[in-house]
């Protein structure tokens, strides 16, 4: 398959894990069938049925409900990608006749205007969202067509993208307020070859930053229909701001990432999942362009994100209020953002920057989001879901089944169904391996086919078998994870010397079934914020090899405030299969106030009272609030 | 004069004291000034003259807005007790005719209900605050007629307690929704010697908790003008709720101490004011009534705020929704609302059982609060006030001038302006010197007269010299504060070997000008907080004397997060003349995160992350924001 935007496709890769395999499986079998009948229950169906009838009004749910239907679309078509089923072949084709039946002549299909508001069409860029679900019926159109050669929806996101094409920069100069447009034209330009859809991500993402048509929209909202500003589409604030103007009531563009033009832009800015898309979109743009200016503000902008405004989870965004981005080391965590969709959308920006520079750190990045910051956001029985992902709560914060605003569990449903992508890449001479997730990948390098089987114990034990063949010299490369304290490598039983060095051990060689052993040590470990981080400021965190690890509640007999982390104490990890299907627990010894002598005390003098030994439990951060509700931190004090 | 609850009255102190005259002639001079000039400005006196003047409509301000002219009446006339001025008796007059002109003839006079809804009086008492303004009138006229023995304002409020009396019992069966009236009547019954107001103080205690009448109202607002639901006299909370009704609608009465007959009150709850008034005057009635049940329930609610609910400055009330208590060791610190308001009140109370019990733990909180969390209410120049007091800011917190719900700042000047009334006690057979508040105070002892002058260096150094003369044998008793790691007395000259142990010191004799030497030794204490108190957790308060200290970013290199004091190191006192108008400055030894080694990075390894040796700068908590604004910490971390 075409896969254009990784080097490695869907269905060149086999998951078969003792840990990803059950969320893969819960997603095909629990998320993906709950989400579709959610299609029906929250009237996506029944907007496009009205749509194709020619109804007016009864559109029911938010104006983005359409993408609902279209990231459901992509991940279903993943599935039927990698293997074939008439029962979902059948749903996924019925949605596609959905869609295609409510397609206008000019190619126009956005069910809330069409129902609502047929007159408004492209007057409110800022907030309707028409370019963004416009994106996503390509991405879902791309992935269905890769996975079944059939061109149903492919056609109708043609029509639409030549729509769009022909509307923008000629009747209409401006930009989506929420991207996701730009990396989707990229990889329709890859199925179809045809440079305008480039052309039109390019224009998006150029004119971002320059246009003043956000900013003209929000302040002559009678031109444009007057409705946004009486319906709450200004996306007005607690205080009584907005969250496109500012205090004098002026335009600021950071929500939108439209504050400045891409290339001048120096930190990560406003709702986060924009600002993920549009730079996944950007970097497809470099790795087809080879603009040094983008890919230099690209870079700047990830070395913002990772060094100042990043979660230990990988998660992003701190702010409730426009969900997103705030000021450098702003990472509160009881009231952490750190959107679902916003780790989702970091995973898409890392692979492809990864896929370009071939530098390792992007996919550790991936991998502490995966296992980490995107993973809490599913339920271990794969229907309920966290919007928000605090690093520490008081016992109240808990997955939910849907969301009036539904797009992260759509967005996860369509990571875990493509996961395959982002185990390997083979695109520089060699076959690389960047997750180490249970798998045999059958590709080719530089036109020598090769196949991989490969087996890990991660992330509980740091073992991984590979074995390959290939019908000519295939270069292997193995990433180094950076928490591995240690590495080492042998072929057939053969220790390798090995440098590493750039975050890569690579070997040589011609493959007839070679058995490849890498143990990748991990030891737990404790890990500090920078001294600017005022939320973390006397805590530390706990990680193991990929994990980071939380205290919860339910194992521990004291408040959580009461446990102190020795640094110089042990950590102790015991493996139980019997616990949230099977986790490493750590134990690390800590102190806890003497409760003696208190009776009658609120304030006592620090020299009279005195601390004891305790020991804290804690268990991986993605399994938190799978049990018995309670507090949880990922942060706890340090001694 | 008679200052009925209290043993000693305004005008039988004269304060003279390095600390606190500067606060007593400020209040005089600026404070009292600049709140008459508030009165006219925000329309409490317009609105009497309009009343007077049997006008319609026409309200400004608040629905209690009388109080406010009330409450500078009372604290005028303190001053008019201390010392006459005629400019001041001018407008004391001025404003007392206008209320007196405003009196209607059945006794009532409530401008709000006069001017806006004559036919609505007394349908309303969850919210309209008629008994809490009644209440107000009370006690300033009792404080004019003790300071002037002119009767123009006790005629006035005579003629309003005799209506109520009419009125409650007989037509309306209720309680006040705002607790405060049932102090004045006890007040009113001292300088009257009319029963009646004693038995109508009884009469609002007691059926308090049992009577149905503010859920009735709540439940049938057509039936009390309907308006109340209309225009948020219900007080809604920010999550939809009502400060009244629970999640189901039902009726909780915790917010105005009405969830339970006073006798079966476990806890202290709801508005904190509100709570503190009313204990205040239960209090008042045990001194009169000597009701055993009465007493019990108010040594369970002490025990219970003093042990659970009480911030280490003495403020109470963490929760700004309903200006009050919470649960349990909730004592956030940024958050902490601790209304100026609150911090009086208890004062009012803890003096009243001070009288009663003569035990030293009352006046030891009493000194907590004055010195901390009632002092910080007010800015160093007496223009500006705190109505919230936190004990953490991240530097927007600023005192302000005036409040439209403007009752901190005439509360803070009544206290000032009668301070004297708390530094002796006279009413167990002895002149006891409760606070260390240089003075002279003249009065008798079971008849006998007596005169000390008090020099107190506190709460800089903790010598005290005090000079006695008596016509006859005069027990002098002197309350050892509990902060005092170690006194010595001695008297003219010679050590005195005393017991302490209750808290007091008790010199015999008959004093012909003897001169008694006391020293408080103290020094800077690290104090924790119960362990039960999340917000604390892994922080110390810094205590020295009387004092707590805190941290500002003016005074301080780092952000104060950084910092973590070493509970094993050194504290360092400087005083400094030059600072916030002379203070004692703390210098801890503390330790800060080495920012070697950090560029680039967001995490690192505990292991490769060090502190390095700081001193972290403590300032008294009553001078904060008082210089630059910034962040400001009582709870430092803890090493």
């Amino acid at each position: 398959m075409t896969s254009p935007q990784y080097s490695v496709g869907v269905t060149d890769v086999e998951i078969d894990d003792q840990f990803w395999s059950p969320w893969v499986t819960r997603n095909r079998e629990v998320t993906i069938e709950y989400q579709y009948d959610q299609l029906e229950e929250s009237g996506s169906l029944e907007n496009f049925r009205r749509a194709r009838d020619g109804k007016e009004g009864g559109f029911q749910g938010m104006w983005f409900q359409d993408s609902d239907a279209y990231k459901w679309l992509e991940a279903a078509s993943y599935e039927l990608a990698k293997a074939d089923d008439p029962d979902l072949r059948e749903r996924v084709d019925e949605v596609i006749d959905l869609v295609a039946g409510a397609q206008e002549a000019s190619g126009y299909v956005n069910t809330y205007f069409q129902l609502v508001e047929p007159e408004l069409k492209w007057t409110n860029l800022n907030i309707m969202h028409e370019l963004y679900c416009a994106g996503h019926l390509i991405e879902a159109a791309v992935a269905h067509y890769d996975a079944t050669g059939e061109e149903s929806l492919l056609d109708v996101a043609v029509d639409f993208a030549d729509h769009v094409d022909d509307v923008f920069g000629d009747e209409i100069d401006g930009v989506p307020g929420h991207e996701g447009i730009e990396l989707a034209l990229v990889k329709l330009y890859h199925v179809t070859g045809e440079e305008r859809y480039l052309d039109l991500a390019r224009y998006f993402v150029d004119l971002r930053g320059h246009d003043d048509r956000l900013e003209w929209e929000l302040t002559n909202p009678d031109e444009i229909g007057g409705h946004s500003w009486d319906d709450g589409a200004l996306i007005p604030t607690d205080d009584g701001g907005s969250l496109f103007l500012g205090d004098e009531g002026e335009y600021v563009g950071t929500y939108a990432q439209a504050h400045a033009p891409v290339r001048e832009q120096d930190t990560v800015e406003g709702h986060s999942v924009r600002a993920m898309y549009l730079y996944a979109g950007v970097t497809d743009l470099v790795a087809e362009t080879g603009d040094e200016e983008l890919f230099e503000a690209i870079e700047r902008l990830w070395a913002n994100m990772t060094t100042k405004r990043l979660y230990v989870t990988g998660g992003i965004g701190p702010e409730r209020e426009h969900e997103g981005f705030t000021g450098d080391y702003d990472l509160r965590n009881e009231d952490a953002y750190a959107e679902t969709c916003a780790a989702i959308g970091s995973i898409f920006w890392n692979q492809r920057l990864l896929e370009l520079t071939g530098e390792a750190k992007y996919a550790d990045l991936i991998e502490r989001t995966l296992y980490n910051g995107f993973l809490a956001g599913v339920s271990m029985d794969g229907t309920r879901f966290f919007y928000e992902n605090p690093l520490a709560s008081s016992g109240d914060h808990h997955r939910k089944g849907w969301f009036t605003c539904a797009c992260c569990p759509p967005n996860a449903a369509r990571l875990f169904a493509s996961l395959g992508q982002y185990v390997y890449s083979t695109n520089r001479g060699a076959l690389t391996v960047q997750q180490y997730v249970g798998s045999t990948v059958e590709t080719t390098v530089d036109g020598t086919a090769v196949e991989l089987t490969q087996s890990s114990e991660l992330p509980w034990v740091g073992e991984v078998t590979l074995t390959v063949e290939s019908e000519g010299a295939v270069p292997v490369r193995l990433r180094v994870p950076s928490w591995a304290t240690d590495v080492a490598v042998s072929v057939e039983g053969e220790e390798i010397d090995h440098g590493g060095g750039d975050g890569y051990v690579e070997l040589e060689g011609e493959w007839d079934g070679d058995r490849i052993h890498v143990t990748f040590e991990q030891t737990a470990e404790l890990v500090r914020a920078h001294p600017a981080v005022e939320a973390d400021a006397g805590r530390v965190a706990v990680e193991r090899g990929p994990l980071v690890y939380c205290a919860e509640a339910v194992d521990n007999d004291r408040p959580l405030h009461q446990y102190a982390v020795r640094t110089d104490g042990d950590v102790d990890a015991d493996h139980r299969e019997d616990l949230l299907e099977g986790v490493t627990v750590l134990e690390t010894d800590a102190s806890v106030p003497n409760l003696d002598g208190w009776d009658g005390s609120l304030y006592r003098p620090d020299d009279e009272v005195g601390t004891e030994s305790a020991r804290l439990t804690m268990v991986p951060y993605y399994a938190w609030d799978n049990r018995d509700p309670g507090e949880m931190q990922v942060w706890p004090r340090a001694e």
